[in-house]
């Protein structure tokens, strides 16, 4: 799957940033790749790039339109046909995010076939994957792990390859949900593939490469999330990543949609995801934790990552606020 | 899903009894719901049940032909296909555990619907399962484990449920692969399931229940397994189960399809998974081993198991050898 850049963003009429985070998210780590974005009256959101149409947009270079936003039960609202009709006309191909899928609309599954545009279901793999091997591959990989979901793993990883990409390193985002993959133009939302195929996913998706190259892989779920920790299980051993980022944030109340679940202890969340990583790449170790301090002051945030630093014994960072660099340097020391 | 019992089962052209290992499997373990068999020229297996035509088999009550047999690559065989229209014809519903589907081959497809017959591919789960909500459930549940795959927990399960039901006891056998969901006339072949919603999948087939009632959920694959640890955490997270009972193989040269893999160091093992299991069942233990022995000596494996009793302190049987009873026994003493 290859998503054609760059993109005119669809935020249509979402109620609010969050409903458009998919579209926002896009602009913020590909800006390059976005040439605008369309907006329906009442939209609440900005991803900061110009308001055009599908035409103006197709008249400036744009391959795709996102359709970046979210409604309620994860449906195409009605009130957004036009645009994505407007689209096709324009010359441009659909991706979408969403439960439902772009295929699934026939008024527009018949529009891409008589006008000869793709339509990206990002969320509904459609590739076959092998069994996973086990079999060790040449170059190097990170994964961002968690101690829960929704956490910052998406945007550490976005993080560390703008920060290789900065220095002249190679790296490449391996996306594994739904946004990484529009940003990135291609990946897998490995939560939608067969359970007996995950693992072999990932090591599709990272194939062997050169000694000095990195593939940044983007984690998902928590092995410590009571409904979605055996999809992080097949991601570690498929990684077989030699460097581990474990992605945290202070203060939760309880693990992501489970009440009465609270979250890990910090240091025990990191030796467990090690020990399972070694299982595929006995040289595994956790090089660092990325702390999402966004709730917090900048005092707040300087405490509690100093606090961390001196619990777990490794680099504590906030990407938005201090950047990976730490963590890049530690990369760098893994022959 | 609901297959409707008795059987015939056609154990077609299999050239060894490996290849007819489902229909061997389901007369070994309800051979009151077997009326007779379908044997092609060739055939080198036997389930020791009557040789009889679809006809004679409808007439003694049978409602569904099981193709316990697979073929080369896990497709039907065009071989077979007079046999599986005849069972059509006689009256009974088809159903099969291979690859391929009975749904997606035309002849078998039409004819079935002309009959109004039901056709059942128990490997492709058809049903949506919810994300899981880690909430506890009443009753009580046993999860089989392994060090690996393919070592006994089908069998080890089905065992339980035999000496439960002997001693009067309320016991569910609660089906995740296909042999199995064939032996129970339902379930879910897990390891097809989409990898987010295994967990919930493993909550929805083993619901609330009477307290003094166990479900016995079959395992599948191994924390250990580098291609399929993940669909394993997640059968582990969704059980909830009280107890575990590890299986176990001696003399394994390496992990089951993983050269280079070796097996885990059995005590770890047990740990790890009780580790796993205490997320959502704060008070999961292991409560045995069951070794398989077949191919040992009768001393060897008496050998085996006193020396697996002396270093993890659980009891140890070979359910073919000794039975499980002291398994039950352990699991009688769980409030």
């Amino acid at each position: 799957m290859e998503i054609k850049q760059p993109y005119l963003l669809f935020l249509a009429d979402a109620a609010d940033p969050l409903a458009a985070k998919t579209s926002i998210g896009v602009a913020q780590w590909r800006p390059e790749a976005c040439v605008g974005q369309v907006r329906l009256p009442g939209c609440k959101a900005d991803a900061l790039v110009p308001d055009m149409t599908a035409r103006e947009a197709a008249a400036k270079g744009a391959k795709t339109m996102i359709v970046g936003a979210v409604n309620r039960g994860g449906v195409f609202s009605p009130a957004w046909m036009q645009a994505m009709n407007d689209a096709l006309e324009a010359g441009l191909d659909l991706a979408a995010g969403l439960h439902q899928r772009l295929v699934d609309i026939p008024e527009i599954a018949a529009k891409a076939k008589k006008l000869r545009r793709k339509l990206f279901d990002v969320r509904h793999p459609t590739e076959q994957f092998p069994i996973a091997t086990g079999k060790r591959r040449s170059g190097k990989r990170l994964l961002t792990v968690g101690t829960d979901c929704s956490i910052g793993k998406m945007y550490t990883t976005l993080a560390l390859e703008k920060e290789m990409h900065a220095r002249g390193l190679k790296a490449s985002f391996r996306a594994t949900g739904q946004t990484g993959i529009l940003v990135a133009g291609g990946g897998v939302s490995i939560d939608a593939v067969v359970s007996d195929f995950v693992a072999g996913c990932v090591e599709t998706m990272s194939p062997d490469n050169a000694p000095d190259h990195w593939d940044l892989i983007e984690g998902q779920g928590s092995l410590h999330h009571a409904s979605y920790a055996g999809v992080t299980l097949a991601l570690i051993h498929g990684a077989q990543a030699d460097a581990l980022v474990m992605c945290h944030e202070t203060g939760r109340p309880h693990m992501r949609g489970l009440p009465g679940y609270k979250l890990p202890d910090l240091r025990e969340a990191i030796d467990l995801n090690v020990l399972h990583a070694r299982l595929t790449n006995p040289k595994a170790k956790c090089i660092g934790v990325s702390l999402n301090t966004s709730k917090m002051t900048a005092r707040a945030a300087a405490t509690a990552m100093k606090r961390i630093e001196d619990k777990v014994g490794l680099p504590c960072v906030d990407p938005s606020r201090t950047g990976v660099g730490r963590i890049v340097d530690r990369m760098l020391r893994i022959k």
